[in-house]
């Protein structure tokens, strides 16, 4: 029996989320789908993270104990000959400690939300990025951003009904930049919420445009109350951007 | 009546092609819905070029005649919002000559194909390029494109049944280029057969790869025979790139 860490990226977009479900397709549903052909199993995939439906993953991981022989160096190959769809490419794989687990051995994860600043969206953009033709001031938006750094209780940042004992998170570092017609929005932090991010972004959306007072979002935080932040805004613009594990292999 | 050109973009992957068909999404189809919506109008949409199943598009023009008032700087947002998918996006509009026509008086048109060259594909070139794994040589494949340069018959470089009465055309300018992991063929010519650049393309590979040599490509021109080209690589890193008329808003 071995534990593998599978590398993964794929376009949220042409699934219903990570998660199995029984009538949708997902990227774990695709992936279990594969794994069954290459090797007959049909095992536990573990994911780093239970991203929603049209969110995307530039690097995502998850975990495997396997009884499969296959040398680790060609999984990669082999499993996305095994009918994986297109959207799901398999970056690579390596052999972890059994008690390895792709969720709980997580220590931190960086996302990125990316605003697309045209008048005209791009269709090659379209489920890819948040279309915003207005004005986008990158500084008050970057300014907002630091204001979520630190440990916090971020329950005015999450969805309602989600069910979690804690909702104290560490924010390591969130920015804003430009690149081109890109604004992009990066936040590292330990763990995140349901819909934290999507809140985050729209939050700053509302910083833009003048909806929310920049330096309102530290009362905002500490509210704790989900109707003083901005909206939530929509999948299109998320991307899992990089997980940071424990092992020395991965981390920074 | 006012005759209106429009400038368009679209991802092709989501189409079967430009022409309308009964029991098919096309781009010509998803606009006339459109266009119907708008104006309660059912127009002849004429479109540059008859672009197939999954070839994209930077840029493609179409021309329509029209009782419609819109004026013309909004009738791009009125057909997005017309129910347009967002995989076609309206960049622009102009009124034009009544006689006008986007398909007979387009003068030139740039094409790029755009190799993905990298070991794993990204998911995100999906069906928008096409993943070669192995080294390519850019200065090779561009001294083959070279030879396409100028008029020729190009009957080596046709889908066989394809039915027009001269298959000569005149190529005015290619190239292959290397942009990080993108390896971008361009070619510009006065008109394209039926799957013309996809053979290009695909020959050029064969150069790279030696099944084809580079100072062969005059003779497989000269033999008007399409078993000696290369082979038709896949739409999915085919982009209409630039369309040319002659009038002066668009001529370079």
């Amino acid at each position: 029996m071995r534990n593998l860490l599978f590398k993964i990226a794929f376009v949220g977009s042409s699934f219903h989320g990570w998660q199995q479900q029984d009538n949708a397709v997902t990227v774990q549903g695709e992936l279990r789908k594969a794994w069954t052909i290459l090797t007959g199993e049909n095992p536990n995939i573990i994911g780093c993270s239970r991203t929603d439906a049209g969110v995307h993953a530039n690097e995502y991981f998850f975990s495997v104990r396997t009884e499969s022989t296959i040398p680790v160096k060609n999984f990669p190959a082999a499993l996305s000959s095994a009918k994986l769809p297109g959207e799901i490419s398999v970056i690579s794989c390596e052999e972890v400690d059994i008690d390895f687990n792709a969720r709980f051995d997580c220590l931190k994860k960086e996302y990125v939300y990316i605003f697309e600043n045209t008048e005209i969206p791009s269709p090659f953009n379209y489920k890819r990025a948040l279309n915003y033709k207005y004005k986008m001031d990158v500084a008050l938006m970057n300014e907002g951003a630091k204001h979520f750094i630190g440990e916090h209780d971020f329950s005015a940042f999450c969805a309602s009904g989600a069910e979690v004992l804690s909702k104290v998170r560490t924010i390591y570092d969130a920015a804003v930049e430009r690149k081109g017609d890109s604004i992009i929005f990066r936040v590292c932090g330990n763990g995140f919420l349901y819909n934290m991010v999507r809140i985050m972004a729209g939050t700053l959306l509302y910083v833009n445009n003048g909806k929310i007072n920049v330096d309102d979002i530290p009362d905002i935080i500490l509210s704790k109350n989900r109707s003083w932040a901005g909206i939530t805004a929509p999948p299109d613009g998320l991307y899992l951007n990089r997980v940071y594990f424990s092992g020395e292999d991965n981390e920074d």
